[in-house]
């Protein structure tokens, strides 16, 4: 008998779980005419929790958002792309208010059960008349799209593709559909990083159940991806449980809770991953698991150091099984290590022993290496801590698209 | 009155100061058959004192020179380039004593004077024989090189120009030279990353001056450089002093001691600055300095987010003005700051102020960050804590160096 009950995948996204409604439209802000506004509505007030970008200079959006998830409410999310508002001073968190009353206007609820966020541009006012307009048009086609596809659109800005995922789950009598939309490409790190993630359920979970089982899924998930070490001012991840499933308030302790949230969990990890996938220039899927270590804590310190190295992530570029790396870059972490207890296998293929070189075939590992998804895998042989990152290589992609976002 | 007596560049660099001979020669680890073999050898056994890398894979060279410093004396440093002896084991602990014992027998001196440091590839055993027929040859041709300049060549590995310089310093009644000679492109962050630095100085510094003059000196220097934050298993800066320019031990308390000390902090921090403008791939030499910050520390952190922000990186290659990434850095740091009151200058033009876009002349800021050398400054409005770290760009150069280097 498994644990939980099991989930399966099913088509759909943020609208798949029942009472929610969501709609992307264009509104101008993207010079492509591309949609840019996305409204996520639930049919009434629910419970609701989100984890922000844990950096000091946090956009408009995520200090009013904050504020207004504080009774682990909310009715509506409004989003959009192609501009930050963030260090925008007085005037931006004015601009986020706005937004907010706008959408209460058109959904009938209160500012304070909006969410509003906003990702693109920093340093640069909202076009307050075409965010405003924006906002009257997608209310007008709440309903209009019940794939909520046109939603994960108008969220994206660097991204190459939409990202999206749903799956279902018989959780006692009744079936539970939990489905997410994310965006995100570069400047991706833990602690919410240019990041932006909307989950719903149809699941009755209380307003702290929603908080519980959000940051786990957080903590491994989202938190567990790096594209290149920074954090955006903007980042959040929300979850909203609207209860249309059926039965009674579920909250911690309640029989279909670790169901739901391992469902949650597996919606936030696969919408993490797509954001891997997607990162700014990427040709390679890196997987970095460290096992053996003294605690888990060490596990994710070690995996982080590997999969933010600028070496390591260009040797996998570079279809180089450079082992020597991934040494250097565990022993620079904060990480408890013993130099003559690792071992290293790269791309499959074991590379290095107890701390030393072992003689390996280098055509073996370079077809590893050839392949889309690469996994390093270190085992520090001093405990059970176990933690696995996901992220990317570092191609001349990155350095162009980088380059020249802005101009 | 300045506070001390001013120092003069001179040519030369580790053989500049009386008391030291030093040497480069080849003896086959590198392919290319440059010279990959030095030692900088004093008359007799002198002050010595030496930082190390804080990766805890330390490389054998840097367990056993930890060791032979510890009396705070040594008579020569040993140095290969083209074999890190990292991650070599018991055998690589073996092969960096036999490096000091072979010194040692053709110096006539104790194989525990005797300083190793190693430079090249991870996990690869060194070829004794071709190492101790280099130590040989070397030891016969000290002197052969007043201009030390071989040695400085016998270090480098991926480095596009060898790094040396000397100054010369009026104290009391005697010439005090300072010389260094340092290696490191890659791999560079603060700690010692896979970089190697050597300082000498004729002056009279005891083993715990010479100790608080290096420690000082390489802070705001050389743990003050970054290239890609990837730190190094096998890096070490030591000092030697032989007191051949006369007069009595020079202590901490000593009226020389500001002045000598300020000499060797000048020569520190100009091969830091080299190795910097010698960063794999580097098209821009960035200067990054954050005042008014709570403390130095504070600063040192803000600037150091910036400096390796992958983002910020790519942004000056791409002559961007893109200060918005620069505020995305300072607030993912530790530092305290205030969101409404920095302001950040970007290459000499004022884009941002109190946390806010202000309008600027995109032109001129094109123009400025055409320039080799790019200036970005923050001030944080908060105290008087100020620190500058010195970087490079993050350029496609970057990627195919790095994707290339072990095959």
């Amino acid at each position: 008998m498994p644990e939980h009950p099991a989930y399966r995948e099913i088509t759909g996204g943020v609208g798949a779980p029942r009472g929610f409604r969501a709609v992307g439209v264009s509104c101008g802000l993207k010079a492509s005419g591309r949609p840019d506004i996305a409204l996520i509505a639930a049919d009434r007030t629910v419970s609701a929790a989100a984890v922000f970008t844990t950096n000091s200079v946090a956009a408009a959006p995520v200090v009013v958002s904050r504020e207004h998830l504080e009774a682990g409410l909310a009715r509506v999310v409004v989003v959009n792309s192609g501009n930050a508002n963030a260090c925008t001073g007085e005037q931006g968190l004015a601009h986020a208010v706005g937004m907010a009353s706008a959408t209460a206007a058109h959904l009938g609820c209160q500012a304070s059960e909006v969410v509003v966020a906003s990702t693109g541009v920093i340093g640069v006012p909202l076009p307050m008349e075409r965010v405003v307009a924006g906002i009257e048009k997608a209310a007008g086609e709440l309903g209009s799209d019940p794939s909520s596809h046109s939603a994960a659109q108008a969220i994206m800005t660097t991204d190459t593709f939409s990202k999206e995922c749903a799956v279902a789950l018989e959780s006692g009598e009744m079936t539970v559909t939990v489905g997410g939309m994310a965006k995100g490409s570069g400047m991706i790190e833990p602690h919410m990083a240019t990041m932006l993630a909307f989950v719903t359920t149809d699941a009755a979970l209380t307003p702290a159940a929603c908080g519980v089982a959000l940051r786990a899924a957080v903590a491994r998930t989202f938190n567990r991806i790096s594209v290149d070490g920074d954090m955006s001012t903007n980042d959040m991840c929300l979850l909203m449980a609207s209860g249309a499933a059926g039965g009674g308030p579920i909250g911690e302790e309640s029989p279909e809770f670790p169901g739901v949230s391992a469902a949650i969990a597996h919606v936030c990890g696969e919408l993490a991953r797509m954001i891997v996938r997607d990162g700014e220039g990427a040709t390679k899927f890196i997987e970095v698991t460290v096992r053996g270590a003294m605690s888990e804590s060490d596990a994710e310190l070690a995996a982080f150091s590997i999969a933010d190295s600028p070496l390591c992530k260009t040797a996998v570029f570079g279809g180089d099984a450079n082992w020597g790396r991934v040494a250097m870059a565990i022993g620079k972490s904060a990480a408890r290590i013993d130099p003559s207890a690792f071992d290293i296998t790269f791309a499959g293929v074991k590379t290095c022993v107890a701390g030393q070189a072992v003689a390996f075939d280098e055509e073996a590992a370079s077809a590893a290496l050839a392949k889309r998804d690469v996994e390093v895998v270190v085992d520090l042989h001093l405990g059970t801590g176990e933690a696995t990152v996901w992220t990317c290589d570092l191609s001349y992609d990155y350095v162009r698209i980088n380059g020249e976002y802005r101009t």
